[in-house]
């Protein structure tokens, strides 16, 4: 195929702009938030919505993979004999959109606001996902075909971890096989510079509760006399971090590679401006892992967050109780080289190591580890994908890596041999974990015309 | 009056005692929350409950008490001239009753089980103030009068620290004089064993507030870069305590007495089994000041308590966030010789001392802070109660004192110069902070009693 075909396919999208911008809005309304099991019937409701959008595009062999948990959506079209064989990904469910009252507008009430649209799961990962299977609509609508293979694999629950999808692998991975992953999930830096992600963090979840009674007491008859379990969780939280911000967990750091020379150029060639990353934010300054810079910690570096702890009385006024409980939610991120497993196992010995007496403590996994993934340097897709966006952005394109975690890439290297490139078209400002989530209308746009050409410029891959 | 005039008091209430009993989960019934501004209506609906059954009772000159917060009830009976006035006190405000998922039956459903009335209140403090008001019902129902003239004062938010107390003794001050205030708010060691208590401790109370960003963020794309502020939160709670249990706030311990050989005699003599104690609530062990009993610990020392302690995710499953801020609320316990307006004041300012570097801290106060009190060991009401609870229970007396505060009774001294004594039939295991609370019928029957008795024999005190 030619380029002329290519531009058919993007003329088609410019025409049908406004359908496909009502249809990505429609998406965007189921609350498919994976990490709620009150939630469960919409993350399904979602699933059904996308299967149907695939047939719409005119893909084949729509089906919903199960193993357990929320469902994924599968599809193909094999119609180009000879041609490699691509498997994209994204991902339908979202975040919890908790604080709900800090959103300016409902969160599943799609609003547009200065060209950018808000609502939970916007930006992560309705956006792109949408685009990638308009741009497949796109191409079969004008030449009745792709210029490469292509399956779809949509997930259900990549915001809770991915916890059924080894079993749908041992299920359905045959169906899977494919030359690259493509993945619509991920993001980008900047909203008008384009970057392609070499890498990502893992993760490991723990849940930790903390006991020092039977049950909630009066502070005036027993406070100061018997162990205040907020007291003690605040000792053990206090103690994970050493006063420098490194991991204080032994063994935490076990299989973490030093930093390389590669390492260090592709740091220096990534524009960041901390203050302005700051500001972004409203952050008063940098914190963590000694003089390091704040690419190394987010790309290079294993973290250890405390991303909920709680206990005792929190309304309004006061109650003088000494509770009996308290609790923390805790996430490792992961770098290549450590084993979600062992630095779950590490983190929990520590806590009980440091627990204090008088407190019994309860850990458990909070499901969903993940390893994390870089791909080859020198592998042919990035270099495909990098020409790609540079041609839709009139930008070079520079390399990443992201500090959130895609546990498909692990998974799909380890099961089925396949490499992931993402090209995903959120931008880390985007606030796709937190109030007020959005995706940029300008984005939409670039994002489809770069779907359509990447199925056209991959099917020069060694298939 | 003779002792016969008591007798028929008493076998009047005997008589009446199912009607009462059932006016008593009356009054349970109506959840006066005091601290949550949603409950101010039902906090207003048990004043006027109250002040219906100071009527009915007998009692002139009914009426509330206000100063902004929530009402109080006043009424009186002024017909024994010569005699000495008696201020009676009781609070008919509860605690939150939250959680509310570890109640067995509802919180405001009052549910008798096995001799025990569950209900939020049932103990503190609806059931003594319930029986003060019966006990004159049953003189004026069989004398037309009261040995001694009686004023009795029913506060509406106790259990927020009594904020607007000042206020109505500055509107009210002049109707409250009286030569003693007996209180139907404190509580026994035992449910068979009567003890009197010379001092309670008193309060002040902190809210703390701690932010690191302006919005919460992405735990892989910000996380290990920007001071997570729950960890923030648990260095600042970790160093209020020495690791002995001490509590680390400079001068908070300023003004305090050292433990005297009285004090030593008082601790001897309180029947505490520090096992049972434990067991009772199922607690691993002692906890706090260095080598201190318990009892010395809840009666003479000051404390600080972390009540509530929160941020970030606590829903089910995992949420990847880095919160932007965290919240605690705190209060001290504190004894005579301490101002709580000092002590507040340090522990405010210890906190902006330890405060970590990259985290805003907002500290405000919780409200309702009061001093300690004791009263005069030798003072003549203490041995008439006494005498009173001796003759009810038919074993020896002792003095304890209170662990959580009841602020008007420095308040009352300040003010009016009034002494308190406290007869209140709630004992420590009644769970009357936490979920659960209950009140023991034979303790009803018994406050009626020595109620119906108290009136006499206090009218031998000097006017």
């Amino acid at each position: 195929m030619d380029a002329r075909v290519t531009d058919r396919a993007e003329a088609w999208l410019r025409a049908n702009r406004e359908r496909l911008w009502e249809e990505y809005k429609d998406l965007v309304r189921i609350p498919s938030i994976s990490a709620k099991p009150d939630h469960a019937s919409d993350v399904r409701r979602a699933a059904d919505w996308v299967a149907a959008r695939c047939a719409k595009a005119g893909l084949a062999n729509v089906r919903l993979l199960e193993a357990g948990g929320h469902p994924s959506v599968y599809a193909d079209w094999l119609g180009a004999p000879g041609a490699p064989t691509i498997l994209v990904y994204a991902h339908f469910d979202v975040q919890p959109p908790e604080p709900l009252e800090l959103w300016t507008t409902p969160a599943f009430e799609p609003t547009l606001r200065h060209g950018r649209l808000y609502a939970r799961g916007a930006s992560d990962d309705k956006a792109t996902l949408f685009i990638s299977l308009a741009a497949i609509e796109a191409w079969m609508a004008t030449s009745g075909g792709l210029p490469c293979n292509v399956k779809v694999f949509y997930e259900g629950e990549e915001e809770v971890g991915s916890p059924t999808l080894g079993g749908i692998l041992d299920r359905h991975g045959e169906l899977l096989g494919a030359d690259l992953c493509l993945s619509a999930d991920g993001g980008m830096m900047f909203p008008a510079r384009p970057d392609v992600s070499v890498g990502n963090r893992g993760i490991c979840k723990l849940e930790v509760a903390l006991r020092t009674a039977a049950k909630d007491m009066h502070s005036g008859s027993f406070g100061g006399a018997i162990l205040n379990p907020l007291v003690a969780m605040a000792r053990v939280i206090s103690r994970l971090h050493e006063a420098d911000g490194r991991v204080a967990v032994p063994h935490f750091y076990h299989g973490v590679r030093d930093t390389t020379a590669r390492d260090r150029a592709e740091l220096a060639a990534g524009p960041v401006d901390e203050a302005a990353w700051l500001a972004g934010v409203g952050a008063k300054g940098v914190w963590g892992e000694g003089a390091r810079s704040v690419l190394e910690k987010l790309w290079l570096r294993p973290t250890l967050e405390v991303n909920g702890m709680w206990g005792g009385y929190q309304g309004a006024g006061s109650k003088t109780v000494l509770p009996c409980e308290a609790h923390a939610k805790i996430t490792c991120r992961l770098v290549p080289g450590q084993d979600p497993r062992k630095v779950q196992a590490a983190v929990e010995a520590y806590l009980r190591a440091i627990c204090p007496e008088g407190a019994d403590l309860d850990v458990r996994s909070g499901g969903g580890g993940a390893a994390a993934y870089e791909i080859a340097p020198d592998h042919p897709a990035l270099a495909i994908i990098e020409g790609v966006l540079e041609g839709v952005y009139g930008q070079p394109c520079f390399r990443t890596r992201i500090g959130g975690t895609l546990p498909l890439c692990a998974v799909f290297k380890d099961r089925l041999g396949l490499d992931t490139v993402p090209m995903s078209f959120s931008t880390g400002d985007e606030d796709y974990h937190a109030p007020n989530e959005f995706f940029r209308e300008a984005s939409f746009d670039r994002g489809l015309t770069a779907w359509a050409r990447g199925y056209q410029a991959l099917a020069s891959l060694k298939a």
